[in-house]
């Protein structure tokens, strides 16, 4: 059958998301999400926000929140945009400041994002291989490009890069926009915000929804240059005035002003994951050093497939990417002590 | 100074969303927001939810809403999406299916979004000039064209088209897709729902802003067939597989399954709208008929400027478009019986 209109549409892969298990008693340590639940005060606000205001457009400025997130990094709202989760913050960047038609740097193993970005906006893209330990070489950056951008730590390694280092690679690449992605940042990595005064280039991205356990909230923010920040407003206002509800930015919030909840729970996280790791040791496996919410394991005598496959049967879900390079390892969330002792325990079974 | 990085920024003209009024005690007509509160479901929702759930990814595939809207509308869940308002989805719509490089069509006087969008993704498009009474003329549209959009009822004006005259604009435009923006049509026009099934080129799109007092929370939606909607869903899942935050989905489907609240409220409203508007006449005020929650009006004896400026004055905001052709015309948002009450005893003042 003839259809002409069909030739007008956008030709895509679809990007499919991760699975999500339907049953309930799973262990889910499959989406880097957090064992805890968010800030008391999202409560309260969930049980004392007048459902009348919402029949209101929210703030477009967000100055509520905004003001919260300077007040706690010591910079002015102009340096700080907000938007609909870091995804909607990293795809307007990748928007904004990849512009030239040179092509962008990132890993070869990285957030399985940025090259789905790279093809729905068309910007060019060069991928540069990690060592053997899944480490970044950063003199690999310096050449000639259109930007770059670097999870710190990367996913799905979990391996960061000090805060010297990201000030070598900003000394390398004053040229373009370089575009630090934070998202896991908070347990145990050193933020690269400090630099944002220094270099006008720098954009660093992080989001609530890992170590501030708002996943399902969708609040993610950028930190950088009034010069980036306000190209990065222009652009999002040419697509939607309105991105975060009301309810997100009194949830971000009440999250933001809980500084004492936030640290414990990332304290939490990262102990239960150092000993994680020990445990997964004692099993054999070998353990990428992780300053992030999740560790990246591989076994000498078992094949990664089939331990996620094992372990999916027993109810714990856990990820598995098969990708080059890294179609041997796996990706483990980590939850609360319990369920670390539940994995370990039936991964001593599996082996 | 020499920065060659400010060379990959996009650059872009920054829209500027409509003011809103710092200040308390003002009576807001300016952003046709709902004057009733969202459907007491909502509030439940808010009280009840669990805040520990935030801490996990929203149903990326948004089932619960998804599954009320179709029960509704009488479609399958796979004819429906869902965006971040429905700016987000018209955006996501401009991007999916207006890829033929061949002018789009819309109004000259319309919703001032779509020359923004066209801008942003690099759409050409042609406008079609509105004929004296503020009509479309639909044999205007009988030409080739790479995709038609319109609001129906139209914005700014309120006018709306009959369900046969948009049927009518489908089969002269088969061949490109044909958006019909319905963010009005729940307070008396006719909705185009019903010619999805025989239009597989048709999307119409709604929100819940208007018509369900959602404006604070975000919520639109578009209907159509499976081959747009899976286009559709496609191209956001290449962006961000999470527009929606968990809250937003719950807040929805409260509204969606409160019928008798909704169809109270728009009830409330239409009534409202007649007599205010009939009270403008009374004023010497020309008014388009509108099926919106809006009027749009002009005085032939005092210029809008100075009428909008007076009632700013008094603590009232309506909205002025200094553009060509209505640069004479006020638009009022339909509030409650008290406050058009209020916006009439200003205006007998004024004149």
């Amino acid at each position: 059958m003839n259809k002409p209109f069909l030739d007008k549409l956008r030709k895509i892969d679809p990007y499919v998301p991760g699975e999500q298990p339907k049953t309930a008693n799973v262990i889910k340590l499959n989406a880097n999400e957090n064992p805890y639940p968010p800030a008391p005060g999202v409560t309260e606000v969930l049980r004392t926000f007048d459902a009348a205001k919402l029949a209101v457009y929210p703030d477009a400025n967000a100055k509520a929140l905004k003001t919260a997130l300077a007040e706690r990094e010591g910079l002015k709202p102009s340096q700080i945009f907000l938007g609909n989760g870091s995804d909607d913050v990293l795809a307007l960047a990748f928007q904004s400041f990849f512009c030239s038609g040179e092509p962008i740097l990132y890993p070869d193993i990285t957030y399985s994002f940025y090259p789905v970005w790279c093809d729905l906006l068309r910007i060019p893209y060069e991928t540069v291989p990690l060592d053997e330990n899944f480490c970044i070489n950063l003199r690999d950056y310096d050449k000639p490009n259109g930007g770059v951008i670097l999870p710190n730590p990367n996913a799905p390694t979990g391996r960061a890069l000090s805060l010297a280092e990201i000030e070598d690679l900003l000394q390398h690449n004053a040229d373009c926009v370089v575009i630090i992605d934070e998202a896991y940042v908070d347990f145990g990595a050193e933020s690269a915000i400090s630099l944002i005064e220094k270099y006008e280039n720098l954009l660093v991205v992080q989001t609530s929804s890992k170590s501030r356990s708002l996943a399902g909230m969708r609040i993610g923010y950028a930190f950088g240059s009034e010069t980036l920040i306000s190209t990065l407003e222009a652009v999002k206002n040419s697509y939607n005035s309105y991105t975060m509800d009301s309810l997100a930015l009194a949830v971000g919030e009440a999250s933001i002003r809980d500084e004492v909840y936030f640290r414990e729970t990332c304290r939490k996280v990262a102990a239960t994951r150092d000993r994680a790791a020990d445990e997964l040791r004692a099993l054999g496996f070998e353990v990428t050093p992780s300053l992030t919410n999740f560790l990246f394991a591989t076994h000498p005598k078992k094949a990664a497939p089939e331990i996620f496959s094992a372990l999916r049967e027993k109810g714990i879900f856990i990820r598995y990417f098969k990708l080059p390079r890294i179609d041997n390892h796996l990706r483990i969330t980590v939850g609360t002590d319990e369920q670390m002792d539940a994995l370990i325990a039936a991964l001593k079974q599996i082996l």
